[in-house]
């Protein structure tokens, strides 16, 4: 076994998830992630936890959701095998690493639909343990890459098995600003695309400095990003990295909002996917997130969110739920049964404004050498 | 796929588990058993039942436990994520078939020992669903078996794609005659084995009629067998079919018998697996099954106790946990953290006797041609 994946094993147990002796693990295993599977079991038998093996499989699935579909039957809201195991559950490590990644590709996307409403209860069990998702390099994924498998494998393992407390602590800048203001607002123009001119208030709520721990809210390894949820956005936003939505390839979404909700969308590809997205209930024509990405450990595109989202140089909008973690307590931000990130390059003629101050202008911080505040 | 893999799944679902809407089914996939989970899936989505999918992986298992004696921590015996999420269910389909028949056999067997130990509650949790366990054809089972992996397919298909209700018919035979009886005797003479000679009472205990589906008490496709729980054992039995236990070759084990507990064995091989079978617990010295093979269909051993106990001219013996489909209502019979069947073979010069009555010789049933009573 490749030494780096018992390292990865070994980061997501202690420095993401923070397991201790006694803890009740559910650990999610993509078709592609045996591998690191066997390394991260051991690690919790190490450690005294419990673990439950879930096999997180696309073709099972799909297999499901069309028996679902010829079968013409409603799917249940009552999912009790799936919401006991997590309401059990202290913490969650999802394995991701498919063996293909357009496996459900020919799934109705109304099963697909109806299939996420019916497990918000679910998903609201997994979301209230301490649960964290990575991923396993697979061919597949180095496919979606454009990658080799062996040169996607130091990718990830680059993006991985980074110092996180360093990075944590460069964070932490961009949350106090989040934290202590009150509207954000992102420009980009380009000579070959629509310009973003997009504003939207962050006053009460909580910024996460995502360092890859859910002692700092965060649930994603790697992660490093800082993201808020943000509401009342006004404007429009173009994203120029591409992105794969339910199996469909997404190009230059553009979405258009007023009052908080998107009014007009389009996309040069996949433009149904992100409609019928937009379509699954109210929250999903909302912001559940603004999030600036800020690993510059992550050097490239791979068409993977987990790994888009947290690239330095980069801000995202996502539509649908927000992250509870932003919200007073007892608040509720944007509620639905999805959450897709959109992502823009913000290395050349951007800025990202708080409060009418610009904290970040071409992908260079107020606190980095080169920023040039005007 | 191999339209046997839609047929084995449509049997499984139906006729072996009887699932209708609004089950909710835990499906537990082997490495190896991908295929089949797939076709599982699409007629338990067909049928409107849930479905909550665990990775049962030997890989797995074996970095969990051996990280366990690694950390020399103590098993939990409060499992609460797997106990909650049988507890939820209303059926278990099990699909084996690993890559790797001895992928634990490094795992220290006291580690083995008290995990089977600290999940009783889990293994009570479970077998109080309608779970039903199958396998599906893997490289690794066809070696186990000395086969080919096509040959081995034939041979798996055949023994689950059978006649159920007619092979049901004919053990109702057997069933009616256990029920109705109060000692069970079996013989065996061999030139070149030790006889076995062993007697044991079954009054007050119910025969299933294990027909592959719950609705007859049956948890295992294939089956084809009549067992019930008997106690009270005395004498001599001889095991002439090899097993694998915790991936350990044993071979001839040899049991002697005082007052229902096992008070000797030997075995030419694998002799240590045995013995530490027997001393996981008081239960463990007891026998929780007397089993009469009877699925013709099955026509060689494979070295898997799933078809070689319904293999017909066998009789197997377990030691450990009663079914409680034997027993009287709140009454238990034997209990135990383990249940390891032995075989051995009866087509030649033995005898089953009920109340002194030959019911079986050389294989032959009293009801069938060319019985000889004495």
């Amino acid at each position: 076994m490749d030494e780096r994946v018992r390292e990865h094993a070994r980061v997501l147990v202690d420095w993401s998830a923070r397991v201790t002796a006694g803890d009740d693990v559910v650990l999610s295993v993509a078709e592609g992630a045996h591998e690191l599977a066997v390394a991260v079991a051991r690690e919790l038998g190490e450690r005294g936890a419990t673990v439950t093996t879930l096999y997180d499989s696309a073709e099972v699935s799909r297999g499901y959701l069309r028996g679902v579909a010829a079968g013409d039957v409603d799917v249940d809201d009552d999912q009790p095998v799936d919401r006991a195991l997590y309401e059990a559950a202290d913490v969650v490590l999802r394995l991701g690493g498919g063996r293909n990644t357009t496996a459900t590709a020919d799934v109705p996307r109304e099963t697909r639909r109806a299939y996420a409403t019916a497990r918000q209860d679910v998903r609201e069990a997994r979301m209230a343990t301490d649960w964290v998702s990575t991923v396993h390099p697979t061919r597949a994924l180095a496919q979606q890459a454009g990658m080799s498998v062996e040169g996607y494998r130091d990718f990830v393992y680059d993006a991985v098995l980074c110092d996180w407390e360093s990075l944590a602590e460069e964070m932490a800048q961009l949350k106090a600003i989040f934290d202590a203001g009150e509207r954000v607002r992102l420009v980009t123009e380009r000579a070959d695309a629509p310009n973003t001119d997009v504003e939207m208030r962050i006053d009460g709520r909580t910024a996460v400095n995502s360092a890859a721990s859910v002692a700092y809210d965060s649930h994603n390894l790697p992660s490093g990003e800082v993201f808020t949820a943000p509401y009342a956005t006004e404007g429009e936003a173009f994203f120029d990295v591409p992105m794969t939505i339910d199996a469909t390839r997404v190009r230059d979404v553009h979405l258009v909002f007023e009052a908080g909700d998107v009014v007009d969308v389009t996309a040069a590809q996949g433009q149904s996917a992100i409609e019928s997205v937009l379509e699954t209930d109210p929250g999903a024509r909302q912001l559940g997130e603004l999030g600036v990405g800020m690993n510059r450990g992550i050097d490239r595109f791979t068409d993977s969110i987990l790994f888009d989202e947290k690239m330095g140089d980069t801000v995202h909008l996502a539509v649908g739920r927000a992250y509870d973690a932003c919200l007073p307590e007892g608040e509720s931000g944007t509620e639905s049964a999805v959450h897709v990130d959109m992502i823009t390059d913000v290395s050349e003629r951007s800025r990202l404004e708080v409060d009418g101050e610009v904290i970040q202008r071409d992908g260079t911080f107020r606190w980095e050498d080169g920023f040039e505040a005007a």
